[in-house]
This record gives structure tokens, sequence and C-alpha cells, in this order.
């Protein structure tokens, strides 16, 4: 009897904590930038995080310029990453959680109104895919009319997971 | 020898409603009119609702013109978010079920091809995080080149989670 | 006694699968291409897919036209949506798993700049709401400035979710 019970417990275990034996999986061509599919199994909690836009980082400019925001497109990319960096730490997550990634460009005008792609790579990579930070993201970028704010030239949101441990045992009574 | 079956009832309930314990999170700074993180736990059904376009309101307007479908990026964003009410009641969900909306925005001819950003918040703050309905989901907003509709000003699409009740727990056998 | 305790292994059998009971719903008119809102329940794998691109189907047209990537828009869209059935494909899934679609159109020149919305169309109803695949996801479709690569017209990005199986019930120990 004492066994079909241990068993009880032990499957009930192994039920409830099935989905969370598996992990984020992340594939993809090795040298590429990006994941082509994340899958997340069941039991990771979802994070939703609003569009991010560059900081001011300069006063003085020129308002509606491109200068407010830190000027080129590589330097308000990097500003919106830290941004996510931040609003995902104040959750107790890091960019390496990310699963999506939507980016939306600005032409830029010091490129006669092209999307800067390159320049908003140069900052991605210092994040992502690296040595301290492995994890990629899906990833979908385009080239949006404008922005809510003149002057910036990329806005980013991202949806990221995470397995939030499951509640503690409760004492065992005595037998 | 009961009391450890009792255990082991109570552990498996525990285990199985674990994630149901949680609740969706809204952070953000409290003057915001849309949050920076919603956060998702486990346990929760997903909707996603297809991108939702203004109705016609005036079909003695010129075909392809704002008016046809109410004029202002205001009046549109309203028809829009009253048709996203409707879907989700469909489902039995309401507009504070939403996690994560984006909102497309077209430029208004009326204020030279520029996106009229304010209009669209005018009615967006009618229906989140009012009294009524203190929600507020993550968001972004983006202009983008067009829609597929000629005179339609924006379209937005959302998803909605809710926690669906558990199956009924079967009678306890007699001891 | 034994009958309470196989009341608590059906029970914990009942909470633990009780989500795997439910099925993806979708919902929206008959005769609509898409679903107005798809319906996923926990306990299923969501599986986010970066936006795909078209194929190079002739390195011999001069580069960035849409000749490169098959011309039309009608023909692209079926390029990359053949690249999405291979991407789900290396994770056992197929075009009918998806549950979003996010369609980004580039204004076809051979349309004076307007984004062929009908040609897109033409290619995604071979694959979606047919007899052989008869599943429809939610989607939004919008016209953006341009993409990252010169004369490609269109990029799409999805998302699918699976319901992976729980694992194997333990061996019930003998009484």
């Amino acid at each position: 009897m004492k066994k079909l019970i241990i068993s009880a417990l032990s499957f009930g275990l192994l039920m409830a904590s099935g989905a969370q034996a598996q992990e984020v999986k992340r594939t993809g061509p090795a040298e590429s930038p990006i994941s082509t599919v994340v899958t997340v199994p069941p039991g990771y909690t979802t994070y939703y995080v609003s569009g991010l836009v560059p900081p001011v980082v300069d006063k003085t400019a020129p308002a509606g310029t491109a200068a407010v925001f830190g000027g080129s497109t590589e330097v308000q990319t990097e500003g919106v990453i830290l941004r996510i960096k931040d609003a995902l730490a104040a959750e107790g997550l890091g960019l390496g959680d990310i699963v999506m990634m939507r980016v939306y460009l600005v032409g830029d005008p010091a490129l006669g109104g092209k999307l800067d792609f390159g320049g908003m790579m140069k900052s991605y990579k210092k994040y992502f895919g690296t040595a301290e930070q492995p994890n990629k993201p899906s990833r979908v970028t385009t080239q949006v009319a404008a922005l809510a704010g003149e002057g910036m030239l990329v806005e980013i949101e991202v949806q990221a997971v995470k397995k939030i441990a499951p509640p503690a045992m409760p004492k065992k009574a005595k037998k």
C-alpha cells in the first residue's frame, strides 16, 4: 500500500513538472545573428514588453532631430537595448531570456532616408550571440514610415520567457 | 497513513494549481497609459486576434477616403477598439484581458501625412487605464506606409489571455 | 482506503492533463481567409519563427530588383510561405499549426508603389483554408516603408503551436 502511495506521489510530481523538464530551444544557422525558430515549452511565464524607444541623450540638440537621441541608428539601437535590459532586469530577467524581437527602423536622413540595417546590427551583435550572452532571439526587422517621436530612428519590442520555480513541497505529514 | 494520503492529495492539488495561483502582472509608471511589461504566468489561455480595421460608417463618402471610416484617426481608433471589444466578447473576454497591442497608423492627410498619435491616444484612453477598466496592455505604435484599405488610418492587433477554470474535482470515494 | 488512493491518482491525472484536454480553436466568418481569433489553451509549446524573406530565384537579374526574388508579390509570397513550411517542418510542425501571421508588404513598383494585397492573397489561399490544410491563422497585413533587402516585396513572421505528448506514466508499483 505504501508503495502505491509513493508511486502516486512520484507520478503526481512527474506530471506536474513534466513540461518543466523541457527547456527553451533555439535553432538556426550557427553563423546567423538570430534564431530561425525559438521553441518555448509549456510551463514558462511570458513577458510582453512594450515597444521601447531611445533615451534622450542631448537636450541641447535641435528638437525633432536624431541627435537628440544620440544621432546614428547604431547609437540609438544601443540605447534601446539597454532600456530593454533594464525593463527585463526589473522582472528578474536578462537579454538572454528574449525569445522574439521586433525591430522598427526609420529611414536615416544621413543615408538619404534608407534604413541603417548595418548600424542596427552593430549594436545588436554586442548583446546577442556573444560569449557572455549566447542566446539569440527570433527577430523581424522592418522600416516603418515613422515612429511617434520625431528624430527617433529605432523602436524595439520584445517578448521574453522564464521558468518560474514551482511552489515548495509542503511538509510531509508524519505517518 | 491517512495523513500521508491527504498530504499527497493536497500536494497534488498544489502542484496542479501552482501556476494558476499566479495572476497576470502589469508594471510601469502609474502615469503612463500603457504597461512597460505585462507578465503572464503559465496556465493561461492565449487569444490571438487578427488585425482589425475601422468599420464603414459613411457609405456615401468618396471611396478610398478617410471619411468612409469616420474621418479622423480618433474616430477610426474608437471604431477599431469597439470591434476588438466585440471579438473578445464573443470569446467571453473583455478589453481588460488584453496583454499586448500593436497599433499601425497611417499618416493622416489632414496633418500633411503625419501620424495622428494624439488622436489615437484620445480614443485609447477612453477604454484603457480608466476607473471602469484599469488594465493597461503593453503596446507598440508605428506609422506604416499603408494599410490594405485606402482611407483607413488605423489597424490594431491584440493578444489577450484568460485563466480558464480547471475541470471540476471528481466526487471523493467513500472511505 | 484503496478507493481514496485511486481517487487521488485519478484526480492528479485529471488535473495534470486538464489543459491538454482542450484544443486550439479558430473562430471567424467561414468565408474569410483568416481567423478572427485563434485560441490556444495552456499546455501547448509555442514556436516563434523569425521574419522570413523570399529566396533568391534569379541571380542574373539586376541587383536590388524584385526580379531577383521572383518578381511579383504573388511569386515572392509563395517563396516565403514555402520557407516557413520548411522551417516548421524542421521542428515537426506544418503550416496548419500557425496561429498568428504578420505580413509585411513593400509597395510594388509595378503598381506605382502600392501594396499588392491581391497578389499576396493568391499565394496565401493556396496554403491556408484549403481542403488539404483547412486551418486559418489570425493575421495582420501592413505595407512597410522598406525591408532589409532591396527588391524584396514581402516578409512574413509567424507563431505556431503544438501540443507535445506528456511524459509516459511510470510503472505502477505492485501492491
